[in-house]
């Protein structure tokens, strides 16, 4: 274990940790009293029956999420609904390469699946909270492979889904990307087969794989217009480095590489011998399939095309010019267009 | 100067050498004893009238041009034009850095410009053809970039113009596309300042940069529906080895990364203080300006926009999965389509 204080109560807290036990993987590894780390907002109903359940993206934390979407007056808000945010195991709070300690961690930290997400957050619910219904699940990216491997896994127990900027099965392209996410840090000689003497040390790598969400997490028409410029950046350089950088380079290599690793393998038809249609079918969930309109991996015809496998699903774009880092709700607009339709989701009986 | 087998007669031949003497740069460097590499196809009328220019895109060479665009039948025919085709500055055969001997060659190669590949072109029609009309230029990609120069530079002298997948000012997207691909190079420790011992030294760079075409270069659906399979590939892996990785791992680190920095800097605003639509106010020529319908960096609405600025000018959409890379010629449809349009176009009088 390297102390790093990008993990941290003080970065991203507060959060509790739930004990999983010794905690098998469907790889075949174990994760030796393995923790989730989470975080709860607002008070579970006496019938239970107002628990919403968000996941969290590759390099996400619970923080990012409670800040981003949850709020009062918001659609997901704390006076109404009981909400649960998980942080996925490998992001740096829950069980992770940083955190595990010897043998266990760094390069010798297991692969782990969505599957093994979603399995190690229905044991919190269920045997924590003593939740077995979930109002809703909703996540973004990697938290949307979350949220339709609940829909999928558990359909009896979630009533709607908001599955965000993220697919059921991840696509051939998806993977590509990914790769050139792994293989930007693995490539930096500091990175020492993921034995490097210190995080920072692989700042090359990391500083080429944040390089990279320039490329593919926002667009072109973005950078035409220069929306950044809202956000007070004073050049495309300012913004890169003090968004994209200084988001991406104090944070633990061999977790990003545990969660690029998770994030090209996500598929839900593993349930169904491969058939994304039988696994999609299953799904009871009223569920509101969520691309964003630029979003250059997780295109909107690859959303498009599973929703229309979902029984009772509907597809709504969000409208904006951030692209895929547009989750990170930077856009008032895009929150706004959210807020609206999860608001009138969660307000459709089921 | 490194023996490169990949830069040779054999490989990309037979082309001429066209001697520039002396050329000074843009950027203030200076080309000694320059050489632009060209191949010519069919015969010049007594008119000089039905002369056709071919630029080159990024890597590529005129062995490509002409393999995908010229040939009997098609809407470039030798039978009809004299077609030259000039490899641009730096890539490899024309005067670059593989090629120049001590001090000027490798690290030390000065930056090259569109415009200076533009003058140096313009020369060797001139000079060596006595050519003062061009029927047409077409160029794609990097040769888009050449095309729109050469109609901005020339007015004149250039009576059509078919720029494909490719803008006449460079988008701020896409240069930091191309800096991804220049950092995957220079990031190869083998890579030495420029100052390796042999190209294929710099492999794991040359390989990183060939997979962010992988990423950026075809297009998600592409890869969905396994369109290789028709070129005979037998998996995605496969695929990438053998059409990516084969091309681009002979190639020469330094030539890519001069052209890179050419392609990131492509901006006909430079003849008018900045002013885009001033500059494409000046071109005169017939202009069919045609992106690729699922190209990722130069995308269809900055072509289009583009487009509106341009007195004589058409829209036409190339479609097909391709992406960007759709500009090599692999779909017989992309081919068709562009026969048609280019046809029309020539057919068209000025």
């Amino acid at each position: 274990m390297i102390d790093n204080p990008y993990y941290s109560q003080a970065l991203h807290g507060p959060y509790e940790l739930f004990d999983l036990g010794d905690f098998a993987l469907e790889s075949g590894g174990t994760l030796r009293q393995a923790k989730l780390a989470y975080a709860t907002f607002g008070t579970l109903s006496a019938a239970r029956d107002n628990a919403i359940l968000i996941t969290t993206w590759f390099s996400g934390t619970s923080k990012i999420m409670e800040q981003a979407y949850v709020g009062a007056g918001r659609a997901l808000d704390p006076a109404k609904y009981f909400i649960v945010i998980v942080n996925q195991i490998g992001n740096g709070l829950s069980t992770s390469p940083n955190n595990t300690p010897f043998p266990g961690g760094m390069a010798n930290f297991p692969h782990v699946t969505i599957g093994d997400d979603v399995r190690a957050q229905h044991k919190l619910l269920t045997e924590k909270f003593n939740i077995t219904t979930l109002a809703l699940v909703f996540g973004a990216s990697m938290g949307a492979q979350q949220t339709y491997e609940w829909a999928v896994r558990y359909p009896d127990m979630v009533q709607r889904a908001a599955p965000v900027a993220g697919t059921a099965q991840n696509t051939p392209h998806d993977f590509i990307y990914a790769q050139s996410l792994i293989d930007a840090i693995t490539s930096d000689p500091a990175w020492a087969g993921g034995w490097y003497t210190h995080p920072n040390a692989v700042r090359e790598g990391l500083r080429r794989h944040s390089r990279l969400w320039a490329v593919m997490g926002f667009s072109t028409e973005l950078y035409k217009q220069e929306s950044w410029r809202a956000l007070g950046f004073s050049s495309v350089d300012d913004f890169l480095l003090n968004l994209l950088d200084a988001t991406f380079l104090p944070m633990d290599p061999n977790v990003l590489l545990c969660m690029a690793w998770k994030w090209q393998r996500g598929d839900v038809a593993r349930h169904t011998g491969g058939d994304l249609k039988a696994a999609l079918g299953r799904i009871k969930a009223r569920t509101l399939v969520m691309p964003i309109s630029t979003d250059m991996f997780f295109v909107v015809p690859d959303m498009e095309a599973e929703q229309k496998l979902i029984p009772n699903s509907q597809l709504r774009v969000l409208n904006t010019l951030w692209g895929h880092i547009g989750v990170m709700g930077v856009d008032p607009g895009y929150l706004a267009q959210f807020d609206a339709a999860v608001g009138e989701l969660l307000a459709t009986p089921v």
